[in-house]
Formats: C-alpha cells, structure tokens, sequence
C-alpha cells in the first residue's frame, strides 16, 4: 500500500513540474487520503517535484498517520497549512502550488501573508492546481475497483432485501431508513449519501428527500442509493411500481429503460462524454420526452459521489480505460411522476478492440411491479 | 417565520453597509438557510444595504423555494453565484461584501473575471466580510432554543436506552449502531455527527472512532453523541464503567465532574471565554492533569455541530443571553483510557443579576457502574 501511495504522489509531483513550481500544497481531504492513505477531516500533504513528501494533521490523527503512514515524515500541528508552507519555504521551495478549487480566499490570504519563522522576508509564489489533483483519481486501480464492487454489491442485496417493504402505507421515510440500515448490516462503512425516495407525483423531482408521504397503489416509486465501502461511493437507482402498472407509465420506463441501455453500451474507452449523453438522451428526445430530462446522463464516482468524469451535454474528454462512472437517464413528469434507472460500472478495455462496461450494479432493471 | 428571516436579513445588511458595501452575496449553505429558510446544497442570497433579497437557488429546490421562502425574490439558475453577481450589477450594487472563509479561490477569480451581461465592463469590487455573517447565527431565539432542546432531549432518551448495550463483548462499532437508530426511532432527522465511542485504551483518543473493539469488563466507556432536528445539532458526552471501578478511574472521573460543574456554573452572561475555559482547566491542572486536557474547554452549537463561540484559551469574547454552548472537559491517559463529560446548555440572562446556564442535555452525570 505505501508503494501505492508513493506512485500517486509521484504523478502529483509531475503535475506541480509541468506547473513550473517546486512543490504541491494538497489540502483536499480526499485527496490527502488518496495521496498518503489517510482520512482526516484536518490534514494536507506537501509533496516536493524533486521527491519528498511532508504530511501535516493535528494530534487526533497522529496515531493513525503513524501506522498508516509510515512512508512520508510526519508533522503533528493543528493548523496544517501554515506549518507545511513555512516547512516548504525552510527547505527552498518558493512556488507552490495550491488548490484553489478547494482552499477558501480567507485560508489563502493568511497563507500568503503568513510569518514564516526563519525564512526571514521570503514569502512563496502561488500557482492553482486547478482540478488536476482531483483528475488524477479518475482511473482506478484494481483495489479500488473492488471496494467500488463490494459497495455496489452491498447496495443491490439490501436493496433486493427490503423489496417488501415497497407496499403500500409504508413512508418514503421508514422506507429509507429500512434500505439504509440493510446496508450497515451487509457491511457497508455508512451510506454513500443520503437515499432518495420519491413515490407518485414526488417522483418528479430528481432530488426528492424522504419525506412523510405513504406509498399507495399505482405509485411509481424512484430509490436512488448507494453504500459507502474503504471510502468508496456505490450508486445505484431503481424504479418499480406498486400494482398493475398504467399504460404511461409502462411507456416511459421502456423509454428509460432503453436510454439507459444504449448508454451502457455507448461507454466504452475513448468515447466522448458529451456523446455518451446524447446517445441516450437521443432517444428521449425522440420519444417526446426531451424537456423531461433536464439533468447530464452520469459521473464518476469513487472517493467522492460526483468526480472526474461528468457525462453530459455540453461536457469535454474521454472515457479511459478503469472509470467508475454511472449511467442514469431519467423521465420526470411534472405533478404526475417519474422513472430512473441508473448502474454504476467501469469503462473497460477488455479483450475486444472496443473494449466495454463492466457493470457493478447487476441486479435487475425489469420494471418490478409490487 | 418569513418575517423572522427578514429581520435576520435586515442584520445581514446593516453588516455590509458598516463595510461600506451595497449588498452582501451569501454562499454557505447554513447561512442562506438561517437568512431565507430554504435548506440547499446549491443556494445564495443577494442581500441589498437599502432593502431587498434575491434567493438563487436550482431546479431541484425550485418547489421547496417557492413554498418557504415567498418573501424573497427567487431566481432559479445552477450557477447561482454569476446569476446574483450579475443581478448586483444590473441593480446598480457594485460594491459586494462576499463570504471569504466561505468560497475558494477559484470561485471568487470567476467571479471577478465573470462577464455580466447588460452592465458593459462594469465590474464588482469585493470587500471581505469575514466571520460576521457566521457571528449573527450565535444568540438564539426562542424557535431555535426549543428544536435544540428537542435535539438534546432525544439525545438522552437515546443514551438511557441502549444502556444495556454498554456490556462486555459489544463492540464499539455496533453500540455506535444501536444507539444511531434510536436517536432516529426516537424523531431525530439524523444524527448531528458520527458518534464517538472510545473504549478502555482508545478512550485516550478524544475523536476515536468506534471501531471492532469489543467492551471489556474493567473498561471506562466515553460516548459522545448528539441528535439533529430541524437543522439543530445536539451534542452530549458520558463515560461509564464496566464493573467496579479502579481508583484511578473514578479519581479522573471526580476531577472532569468537578471541571463540568465548574465551567457549567461560569456559563454566564458577560462572562469572557477563556476565563470559562480557565475555571475548570484550572482545576484539571491543580490535579495534576493539566497535560491530559489538550482541547477547548466547549464550542457553540446551532445549524452547525461547532459554531461561534469558541470557548477555549487564548479566544476572545463574551458570552451573551440565549448562546447555546458545550462545556466537556476531559482527562486523556494515553494508552491507558479517559473521561469526558460533556453538556449541551444555554446561556441565560435569568431573574437573577448574574444569569444562569439552562442545560439541554439533562441525564445523570454520576458515574453510571454497568
């Protein structure tokens, strides 16, 4: 695992070169983690472009930094930036680069105000990262594919397990509880996020919270999940119906349905991400259904539930091979309801020249009446 | 309550007219909620000094917007930040106090560099406004006070129930787990973070979290726990002991009461913070622990689990009429095991001259011997 770790750092360290700075100040959390193996909610990491690697975190951590960790020098302070960047400026390195996606106008203008003990007047030159820290987690290695794997899998067998519970008089609410504790007790760390449960009209919101509504006869009801495994994120959606489904709603799950697929099949290593998207949202649109698909077709997950890369209009790069990205088209009939079907899967080079998408999330996408 | 956020919102402005600003663009999430109601994860309000506030939020909380918040002017764009700096610009606001511990770098230089359609090449200047929007959330009302009574009240009742799983062989991870889904079968929304559950040894670790421990007999047991209800987080510590207790234990668990009672009885209105602090660290240290006891003395608690006051050595300010603090001093053996003690509690001016703490969180705090 340290070797791992140390490999990341090294394409880090790339980064911060071609930047034409001496080091990289790392201060996203997940980034931290991905770059020395420890979660922390107050740490950052410095990494030096000629080798080096300094980590920073308060004494809470300091026990699990020094087991984890053992591969990088460790200082225990609380207020980790300023201690790394006088730390920098003590071993002559004078451009730093910073993220500032992540670091706030407040915590940058102390840094670059700060007193350093020692480096008399100097003070560093800054230059932002941008997302290119973030873009280094977006192809996986094999162990992450498999936490990734074992959170999908946890997701669909608590989903497949609370499948009774899916009738009517059971709230959206007792129902999300019901699904997330399923999850805990196959093994999942927490939940990825906090479950979306929308039945009947409520299905019209993409984002809809679990709410107080009993699920009654004729719902369509949108469950959009997913268990957190080693800091990985499953995500996953289903939609089923409660009792013999009506004509419409027939029509659009088989529109979603076939969306959906069309998308699985479209991602492959090299294929554009805006042309994933219209792919599939093609097929909406020609069904009548465009104006009721207003969200991008996917993401990548990972140590974050949306990262690298976003499948949508508009949206620039390609899929390469081991990303973890989800496929998730949507219907939304204002007042009335809604259908989503979303995987999460890994673009594959696999054996064939296209390569293909292995999918984590296998249970099946058959409208399950209920 | 519209007319509660407007008053808080007249408060938002007098804060950017003492800074010489025309309007106040609020983006922390918690902020635009205490200000309009409307809890979202992609929201901001445009506060103007002479009257006026325009709500940005996306399609996803178009509904709930529309239904809290009907006394603000509501615009419905995924890039709320542009859409309200735009907006300042064509209302003739050019000078923007904006939250600089809030948004990043990378924000604000888009924000700087944005181009706004309709106001030519005018372009905003920024003014810092640091903490003070944070500072007008720190004295309560009555509405709040009552929902984090609820939230401290649940919190106990959780405790008191899944006592008998404070036994030998139960590990850290499934009390944690236990305890959880009573706060949430008890009305809780969520938890307010995740709980700490530190155990013989690891009760020498202040954040530890629980893990694959299981209780020993002989085990001092620290829980520390809090139940979220509308927004308002709880926050409560015990430690408990498995059988009889060894002298060492309840010497340290004498000295941390003592410290509570302390700081607790020093909660009052006009009081300095690191004198509170002061108070019980004092004792801590007359006792021959004063390097056992490495964090503040207590925090505030609202819409955020830590929010202004900080009480602790070295802070500034003074407690007020209706702050919701912690008190939770503790003592740390490393390797060995610790106490905490912790209240949640409310400041009050009270009949008397000097005022009085109320506490929230009101379950024994006599060593419990399981």
């Amino acid at each position: 695992m340290p070797q791992m770790h140390a490999a990341r750092r090294d394409r880090a360290a790339a980064i911060a070169a071609a930047l034409g700075a001496d080091a990289v100040l790392i201060t996203k959390g997940v980034n931290v983690r991905y770059l020395t193996g420890l979660a922390s909610s107050n740490a950052a990491v410095l990494i030096a472009v000629h080798g080096g690697a300094v980590l920073a975190t308060d004494s809470r951590y300091a026990g699990r930094a020094e087991r984890d960790c053992e591969d990088v020098e460790l200082v225990i302070e609380r207020d980790v930036e300023p201690a790394l960047t006088g730390r920098a400026l003590a071993d002559g390195l004078r451009t730093i680069a910073f993220e500032d996606m992540e670091m706030t106008v407040r915590r940058h203008r102390d840094l670059a105000e700060g007193q350093y003990p020692g480096s008399g007047d100097l003070l560093p030159a800054w230059t932002a990262v941008g997302a290119a820290i973030d873009e280094l987690r977006m192809v996986k290695d094999e162990a992450e594919i498999e936490l990734l794997a074992r959170a999908c899998s946890i997701t669909g067998q608590a989903f497949s397990a609370v499948l009774d519970r899916l009738r009517p008089g059971v709230t959206e609410r007792d129902y999300a509880i019901a699904l997330e504790r399923t999850m805990i007790d196959l093994g999942a760390d927490a939940v990825a996020f906090e479950t979306i449960v929308a039945s009947g009209p409520n299905g019209a919101i993409p984002h809809h919270s679990p709410g107080s509504r009993a699920f009654e006869a004729g719902d369509l009801i949108t469950v959009d999940c997913g268990a957190l495994c080693g800091g990985y994120h499953a995500d996953m959606t289903r939609t089923v119906v409660l009792g013999t489904p009506a004509a419409w709603q027939q029509e659009i799950y088989a529109i979603v349905a076939e969306a959906q697929a069309a998308g699985v099949a479209a991602a492959r290593p090299g294929a554009d991400v805006a042309d994933v998207d219209a792919i599939a949202r093609d097929l909406i649109e020609a069904a009548g259904h465009g104006g009721h698909f207003a969200h991008g077709l996917g993401h990548g997950v990972g140590l974050e539930i949306h990262e690298a890369p976003i499948i949508g209009y508009g949206r620039e790069g390609r899929l390469q091979d081991r990303v973890p990205v989800t496929i998730e088209p949507g219907i939304y009939l204002p007042g009335t309801g809604g259908v989503r079907i979303e995987d999460t899967l890994v673009v594959r080079a696999g054996a064939g020249a296209a390569g293909s998408a292995q999918p984590l999330t296998t249970i099946t996408k058959e409208l399950l009446v209920l």
